[in-house]
């Protein structure tokens, strides 16, 4: 694609897993990426502490691609419109070329949104570019998008609209529409964009199994800071343990939780983290158990929060996971690991001992290895028909009629001991 | 319900129905609607012609309740600002306690949701009220209500999140979080609107057959002008002629046959009879075939529209309908029919000489002899267990794979002259 930029999302020190690696796996990372074709590189850190990003930027700007510094946007007490204006303030001294607001769950009101815009412009310059990313989740974010729009924002987050709203983010179509007479304008050809949306319509049936059927609004996200994908994950570990009459009670150990915490964004991993504490916490009684990951977050071994942590439950993470706590960057703890990751990854049946292989290892262990062997047969396409792929609840709704009554007559070719009968099962009323 | 207002849309001098009503008909309607318990009238006429409203807006004034007059909103050359501010003007001069501007399509966009509440409280006065009603099918216009409220709207309408969205209204929570930080806010209890929103939750899916599936965003609209419910009516329409591949020549002849007609706001009836217009000019040949409605619109018996009506088609709706056009309001060709409505209503069995059922029968003359007979029942709850609801495309569904092959194992007990067998049906493949 030699005329479209292409961008991904980088979590920082974590590149594209959930822990923390080495500066060098890292640099290694990014090196390859740019060379591969990324051009746009938005860096986050799931606690937006700022140490975590220092690495991946600076490789970045090596490169010399765009490296894009990013806010975690949530809401708390510490995160104000200057806190987070100074986290800019620091992204644009790191050489960021543009800032990203990353609101995750639809939190950002237009009325922030518009302080937090003109608050970064003031503080960083007006040249410095401010881009808005955010869900539709909780049905005010294009909303919100105006008012970023009204206070010098200089690009917006969209989708087409074939595959935009409930969690995900707001129809393009829709912003492109709703700047006349404002004023502002895009200048996006509404004919393509037309023949985008008709064709990721027809496609999207294809890969219902890895969409969610919720296309509405969730406004509780205001009240409970909690995602709606995270409740869900909620709801299963309350169901495993009996206990999936305890849901509110856990949605109100979350805030808690997260005070303990200091306060992190919710966003993976630290949504996770302290979703299940919360459970834990609902089931077993505050603290009496503690997850090793929720430990290692009080501990400062993902990094600092905004917010001071509970320094009780401080103590019990070092009693339940006899390990101090720390203040400096958690990758500084960790030791040269490319030369260990390179001989892992040449042990794997079809590596072909390329950094990317060694990258792809180290950044799913769990999949590189069946991908290293069937590779050879080329990508696979995961989309199916939409008639096989609702067999399967469509069939479910089909039977619970059934446990009883059926709806119309189905016609079956049935063999019973070799011979073949013509059956048809009939409403019986 | 003491203490809720209860607010109605009355269509002018259509009433409930699709014909203009005789002006002691309309008087009597409102009289025993008001005496009923209605509060609130919000009194629109399709193509906006005041000559319509006249009437009704009168005999609401004179019962005391609340009369609201109405602005249609649509887009054309000739719906500007300033005309829509006229009109409002207008309805003020008629007494109206305040003004809606209706948008039926959700085609109001911001910037003009701004400069029209704006020119209306300039032009009307800071103290008229007015409240903006929008749909959310093109996805901008709860945009175009924050920008209506920061221009001075008083009142919006939104619905409850469980039934909003898709060709409904703004979810009322999203409004509510919206304005949090913009200086303005609601006195509405969230914990009340919670309770609202499960309850529609829960019984939402009881009413699967009533409601659409369409649950994204069309931004097609702006374009077309036609609303959604239009499209599909044309559709099958198209579809019945064996047409079905004739749609995008329908949907431009569309705009040309809304020209032709002096730009009628598209609404109910309008919609209709310009969109099958637009179907018989595709399939036929320009105004070769006229339907008795589309003739009547252009010769003015619906009323007048604010654009010129093409002279050319005029010519042909006269040669079409053996009719003259007119220029002075449909309702003053009417005779007194009260005497002879209550007449036909007394003739029906089950009815009860009230005003009431002459009044129901009037309206809807073909529903109202069941009605009569059967309302001795009681009143019928015509929602359904999802269950049963569900059980006909889900059936469906399932057969639709049926044909030729079977996704997974289906196991019965099926009973053959007397003698049970268990018969597993497996996916032959």
């Amino acid at each position: 694609m030699p005329n479209s930029r292409l961008q991904m999302l980088l979590r920082g020190q974590n590149l594209l897993g959930y822990r923390h690696y080495e500066d060098e796996v890292v640099r290694r990372f990014v090196e390859k990426a740019a060379e591969n074709g990324m051009d746009v590189f938005r860096v986050f850190d799931a606690l937006n502490d700022i140490r975590n990003l220092r690495t991946s930027l600076k490789a970045v700007r090596a490169t010399g691609k765009h490296a894009q510094g990013t806010i975690c946007y949530t809401i708390s007490p510490e995160h104000t419109i200057p806190a987070f204006v100074t986290m800019a303030e620091q992204l644009v001294e790191l050489g960021c070329n543009s800032i990203c607001i990353k609101d995750m769950a639809g939190l950002l009101k237009p009325g922030p949104a518009y302080e937090l815009v003109e608050g970064i412009k003031t503080a960083c310059g007006d040249d410095t570019v401010v881009q808005v990313h955010t869900h539709a989740t909780t049905g005010v974010t294009l909303v919100s998008l105006m008012e970023a729009i009204k206070a010098g924002c200089d690009i917006v987050d969209t989708s087409i609209s074939s595959l935009s709203l409930g969690p995900g983010h707001n129809p393009t179509e829709s912003l492109i529409e709703m700047l006349e007479g404002t004023g502002y304008r895009t200048v996006v050809d509404m004919e393509r964009v037309r023949k985008v949306r008709d064709y990721f319509n027809k496609v999207r049936p294809r890969y219902a199994e890895f969409l969610t059927g919720f296309n509405g609004v969730d406004t509780d996200i205001f009240r409970s800071q909690i995602p709606g994908g995270m409740i869900s994950n909620m709801e299963s570990q309350l169901k495993q343990q009996g206990a999936g009459d305890r849901m509110r009670e856990v949605l109100e150990e979350v805030p808690s939780v997260r005070r303990d915490a200091g306060y992190p964004p919710l966003v993976t991993p630290s949504s996770q983290i302290v979703g299940t504490q919360a459970v834990f916490n609902v089931l077993m009684g505050r603290y009496k158990v503690m997850t090793g990951e929720f430990a290692d977050l009080m501990l400062g071994y993902y990094g600092s929060t905004l917010g001071e942590k509970n320094p009780e439950v401080i103590k019990k993470a070092v009693q339940h996971s006899k390990k101090d706590p720390i203040t400096g960057r958690p990758a500084d703890l960790l030791r040269p690991e490319w030369d260990q990751l390179r001989a892992d990854a040449l042990a794997l049946n079809g590596c072909n001992g390329s950094d990317e292989d060694v990258l792809t290892y180290a950044m799913f262990p769990g999949v590189a290895p069946k991908f290293f062997t069937t590779r050879s047969q080329g990508p696979k396409n995961l989309g199916k028909e939409p008639a096989k792929a609702s067999a399967k609840p469509a069939a479910k709704a089909a039977s619970a009629p059934a446990q009883g009554q059926l709806t119309e007559p189905v016609s079956y070719v049935v063999t019973m001991n070799g011979k073949s009968h013509n059956v048809t099962v009939a409403p019986a009323g």
